[in-house]
């Protein structure tokens, strides 16, 4: 059995794997470390539209509660969590992306329109879920996001687990400058610290490099990393 | 010519346009309104390898300057903006979104590995643009999303501009619950309000539960909002 499973209910199967069948995450899928199950959802709408107006009035049109509950009925395994993709939902964290690759699978509905009718996320407890403060033309983008940002926490997807330690958000802060080959190019000389061979000098370059770089593009995020060193948590940055 | 040209500089030109390619981003991309060239940064490589060890040492490779650059000079319309992708850039927001539909077009590079070598940013002004605070695989998905966000308001894509002003963020609040047909399903009433014909009712009842979503799932937006009315720009609700 598949180490993560996937159950995807959406109106276009065909946007699956999509990008997820091409690099790691479609080497990982071939190799069974996870499975894709889709659903489309109009195979259960029978002799009835999947949507219709909402009540109260308003523009555009809500997906029907009974015609996605029978989806849910005959396709969810019912220990997997259920996850409905939508802007209104928390928003989406690396602590969730590694919370439900521990779990071991997700079933991802992804809304179109204005919306599901609430009762049916209701009946099911939907975790409601937002990839970011913009609109997308339906939840099927944001559900690739989210699982690649679970699937390559699996084990066996990446080689290095070192690299998942390394990167951004792991430690509160964004990532420093990178260089590499050529040492100058284009008149433009690699930082001299980073060619010294000084692993400490180096270390204390990029924690400043981060910092800067955090309070400069992202005040929220260093806000909560100035507050969690002055209460002393200072060992989420590697000492000296 | 197109009225959205898309630029897009990545190691897997197979995952474009992917998701994109259906549904209403498809239609438009058939009819004309935008156009897509992508660009495979590997043919800019030449007889070395497009990644290298970063200067100062840790895991992972870093993209060289030198052939990023090459695919950029070579592929580039001077006048399009040119985005990185990466987890530390700004927070792609909607204005974002609407800012770059208004400029017609965009050159997007996807990162891969541990980021890119930070003299070719810096040569070309990158807008560094983040979709979340998360981590993917690459800057392949990450792009498709911020094309999505753009492509959808480009006129001539969705038909109906009413239901562009109703959503999410427009109004600095998160969307009320959502009901349709059957008016009871499975012994869940729709509210009566939204039954009542009272059109002033059904306004406040979903201003107050759009404050009470706010207000619970996303704080941040919670205080902004407050703030906001506070400050007597009330003109962001509709008035009764």
């Amino acid at each position: 059995m598949a180490s993560f499973r996937v159950c995807v209910l959406t109106l276009f199967p065909d946007m699956f794997p999509g990008p997820l069948g091409y690099s790691l995450a479609g080497k990982a899928l071939e190799a069974g470390i996870w499975s894709l199950k889709t659903v489309n959802i109009r195979h259960y709408a029978r002799n009835q539209h999947v949507d219709n107006a909402p009540f109260g009035g308003g523009p555009g049109m809500v997906m029907r509660a009974d015609v996605i509950d029978a989806a849910l009925r005959e396709n969810r395994e019912s220990w997997l969590p259920f996850v409905y993709m939508t802007p209104r939902g928390q928003a989406l964290t690396q602590e969730d992306a590694w919370a439900l690759a521990r779990i071991g699978g997700v079933c991802i509905l992804c809304g179109r329109f204005e919306g599901v009718d609430q009762r049916v996320l209701d009946k099911h407890g939907a975790n409601e879920l937002s990839i970011g403060d913009y609109i997308l033309s339906g939840g099927e983008l944001a559900a690739l996001v989210l699982l690649d940002s679970i699937i390559r926490l699996i084990p066996g997807v990446i080689k290095s687990m070192e690299s998942l330690q390394e990167e951004s958000f792991s430690r509160g802060l964004l990532e420093y400058h990178q260089y590499t080959r050529p040492r100058v190019w284009s008149d433009r000389a690699v930082p001299g610290v980073l060619v010294s061979g000084h692993h400490k000098r180096v270390k204390e370059w990029r924690r400043i490099q981060s910092e800067v770089i955090t309070r400069e593009r992202r005040p929220d995020l260093w806000h909560r990393y100035a507050v969690a060193m002055a209460d002393g948590q200072g060992g989420i940055v590697e000492q000296q």
